[in-house]
């Protein structure tokens, strides 16, 4: 044990290294650390009688729904759903861990990401690090060779969280993919259609689709002199284009990679292009990429994805854009990002306390991405039997921080209940009728509630209308339960109406039906 | 490396194993591991290309849910959150797993089969066990004092599944909670009438419903003579009285747990009594338990709950029964379990390969619990500030087992898509106008879906129809295409009629509308 002193001297240190953070406006990741770490200090001499010495928090990286949070994302989510419905997707659900092995050598240099679970006897277990594996897995187990399918579920990565960004260790994803033999680029096609209902109905603001293929990219690696074993990690290094500069993605090309600088230039010179089926065109007459099979495969299919694409009436937000690349590994054909483009969204990463810097503030991130995988399946099944899969994933954890932050800004206010009616009385000793009454409407299905208390006042209980935006009260008091009616209550006007028991039911429904 | 030779050897071992207990019916659990085994081995020789070293599935105790199994939790969840909504409940999420120490010393001796993440640097963390605990660090740490909540996720126990009847190592809960100092018995009813309305409405079959208070036990156990020092021990073996006789219940409190044979014996006398408010009356009249204080607090409280379960119309299924013990160490006053007591849904636990001795064929298990936890939210607020809690956990994967077998037995099919029409054409090279066609649908709204062939077969589009359930098919041919119209074909009747492109989508609607 260390001595008390010790530890207060300890706190004291670590109390002016939190002061000073939080003068600084640092991070505020960092100060939360730096504010745990004093906490433990603290709980090593004990709260007030000794018992209280952990840190109240959740797990790093992960937070808390409350109930408006809750009730923006339940919006959110029925927007999504409603789009996979309306596109024939089925659901699934797998558990929210798989066998080690199931997930290893699948996501590149990003598996160090992966959450183990302890061996505590018995088999070795991670939580899933996204829905498209187990859908692999699931597929091959199963022996499913078509399937469309929805799955929104939680996945986990020991990242660096950068919660003001909507980047927690601990986010939804909410996939939507096709598996099976198909026609060349009709459920690609599909998907990006998808993307561009979904985040149109979402009005989050104007955004753009980036497609890419990386037959593409690999043939115009090729193409440019890139060595065959360097083709994945200089497309890890075209990836972070979003975010570097070309001069610096250059550098780590040449100076980390060992890329010559010729192979580069080549390479940059293709990486600035942007277009539509045009540019598919004009590539498929380019010099150098024309001789190379899989860049014409790919870009064969480019120019049809855009002629389907032009019949789901969505080429204005989509373009062709040869920098895009991807992170992932098992990607073997079209890829594609959605960006949300206005400026105004971006404000997500301006909170007071964040250290982000200019930069961070313009780039608002990928909002949905995807693309075609056709080997994973295979990877999975005893006989290597291919599945061709399509997919998207919508980034929901970005757009859930747009939407509260929107919801702030705005005066409207969002109820976290749907109650139509509170049971009230303005009278003591009327707890049995109140019982009575609600009873009556839980059973006729009428959403109503009434206070837990024996003898509440009608302020109070006209003021938790208020605050939960409960539009109707039914009133009891001794006169009404002489006449056999209720005092109905409209709580936005203050409007009071006598109603006979027996039309309450159908009254309550009128004036708070939807249509 | 073992030599390939004896790989193979013990490949014909076991595969004799795995042959012996098909062929003796065994438990389908342990037949699952025997071949697991068998798989390992043969992916130690490899399998065709010796790349597919692993065994295919998911973590022991765990599932997957396909699509039809999703359509019906879905039915299942909506009853249930219909339910919650209709008492004016909010809803939250709490992270999958929480620091370790938020989840010590709450669970008594079932802290052993909560499952720890491997320390990758950081954090200890564990999965959640229950979400009752979470719930509890959720109020305090965000000093909630009142909130009527529910939520509804995954928790983990790390026990022996038995999955045939419905016990999962990873499994939804389906919490509702009351968090507020209010007036006694008044939310506890409510949560009974909840657990009433949900059981009714799913349509398992007759329930009852259990009640029972910590107090009364721990009164009975005082007046009883077991000393103070082993009210819990003892009150776990009390909770076993569902599972096993009382004779073993006794044999465990006197052999095990060292307590007297006078004392057991009187102990018995109690918990053998079954009633309703009249018998909380009598026992306020009893000579030993009328001397406890506690006890006489938790009969009060029973007799009045009992007054206003009455008002809620739910006293037909509730009983008050001495010998309900629960097993969780944080409840402090009432504690309920619903259990359904047709013989028919036992059948959950009859499957063939189910190793199930005809005793537990009978028991069917609780599908509800809960109580009063007053202490709980206290053990997280740093200066010990209690919030009274009462809530009640509907046991989610009980109910889907029995819905899914019920599904199974009935000629009814389920539908795991809501797709209206399908738009199909008859004739080759058409491929762009039924995309032109399902995007003018999609854009209305309309749950439409295309096959993404470039010239499917017409039978295998009807085919498509009728095995996912789609009850109208928009067909497209050159002769519609002139004519301006699109011959709709409903499915079940194989009626056609051609329909104007400016009609159709409101003819679809009509046709599928719900009402």
């Amino acid at each position: 044990m260390e001595d008390k002193d010790q530890i207060q001297d300890a706190i004291k240190v670590q109390g002016e290294v939190v002061r000073k953070l939080k003068s600084e406006k640092a991070n505020k990741e960092q100060i939360d650390e730096e504010v745990a770490k004093l906490l433990q200090l603290k709980a090593k001499i004990g709260g007030d009688d000794g018992k209280h010495q952990f840190v109240l928090k959740t797990a790093k990286g992960t937070r808390d729904f409350n109930p408006k949070q809750m009730a923006i994302r339940e919006k959110v989510f029925n927007t999504i759903i409603n789009c996979f419905k309306r596109h024939g997707a089925e659901t699934i659900d797998t558990p929210v861990f798989e066998l080690k092995e199931t997930l290893m050598g699948k996501y590149g240099e990003d598996s160090k990401l992966i959450y183990d679970l302890k061996d505590q006897g018995g088999e070795l277990l991670s939580l899933r690090y996204d829905l498209t594996v187990p859908f692999a897995r699931y597929l091959a187990m199963n022996k499913i060779t078509n399937i469309k399918r929805y799955h929104i579920a939680k996945v986990y990565r020991r990242d660096n969280p950068a919660m003001t960004r909507g980047r927690y260790r601990e986010f939804y994803q909410c996939d939507f993919d096709i598996a099976g033999q198909y026609d060349a680029m009709i459920p690609d096609a599909e998907c990006l259609k998808i993307v561009h209902e979904i985040l149109s109905q979402l009005d989050l603001g104007d955004f753009l689709i980036k497609v890419n293929d990386r037959r593409i990219l690999d043939g115009m690696f090729a193409v440019c002199g890139v060595p065959d074993d360097k083709f994945r990690t200089i497309c890890s290094t075209v990836d972070k284009l979003d975010k570097m500069a070309w001069e610096d993605v250059k550098k780590e090309m040449v100076n980390e990679k060992g890329l010559s600088e010729e192979a580069a230039d080549q390479i940059g010179d293709y990486v600035s292009m942007q277009g539509g089926k045009d540019l598919a065109e004009r590539l498929l007459q380019d010099q150098k990429m024309s001789q190379n099979k899989l860049a014409c495969a790919g870009l064969s299919d480019i120019k049809l994805l855009f002629s389907y694409l032009q019949l789901f009436q969505v080429t204005d937000k989509v373009v062709f854009d040869l920098s895009l690349a991807r992170g992932l590994d098992y990607y073997t054909g079209i890829i594609y990002e959605a960006v949300l483009t206005q400026a105004g969204v971006a404000a997500v990463t301006t909170e007071a306390q964040s250290g982000a810097s200019g930069e961070e503030c313009v780039s608002v991130g990928s909002v949905a991405g995807g693309g075609r995988y056709d080997g994973l399946v295979g990877m999975f099944d005893p006989k290597g039997r291919k599945v061709p899969c399509v997919g998207v994933s919508i980034g929901i954890e970005r757009i859930f921080s747009i939407m509260e932050q929107k919801a702030e800004a705005s005066a409207e206010r969002i109820r976290t209940t749907e109650i139509q009616v509170l049971v009230a009385s303005a009278q003591k000793n009327l707890l049995e009728e109140r019982l009575k009454l609600v009873t009556e409407l839980w059973n006729a299905g009428v959403k109503a509630e009434v206070m837990h208390k024996k003898n509440p006042k009608l302020l109070s209980q006209l003021q938790h209308c208020e605050e939960s935006g409960i539009p109707l009260v039914a009133i009891l008091g001794e006169q009404e339960l002489k006449d056999g009616v209720v005092k109905l209550r409209v709580v936005a006007t203050r409007e009071e109406m006598d109603i006979s028991r027996a039309d309450l039911i159908s009254e309550i429904r009128r004036r708070t039906s939807e249509v």
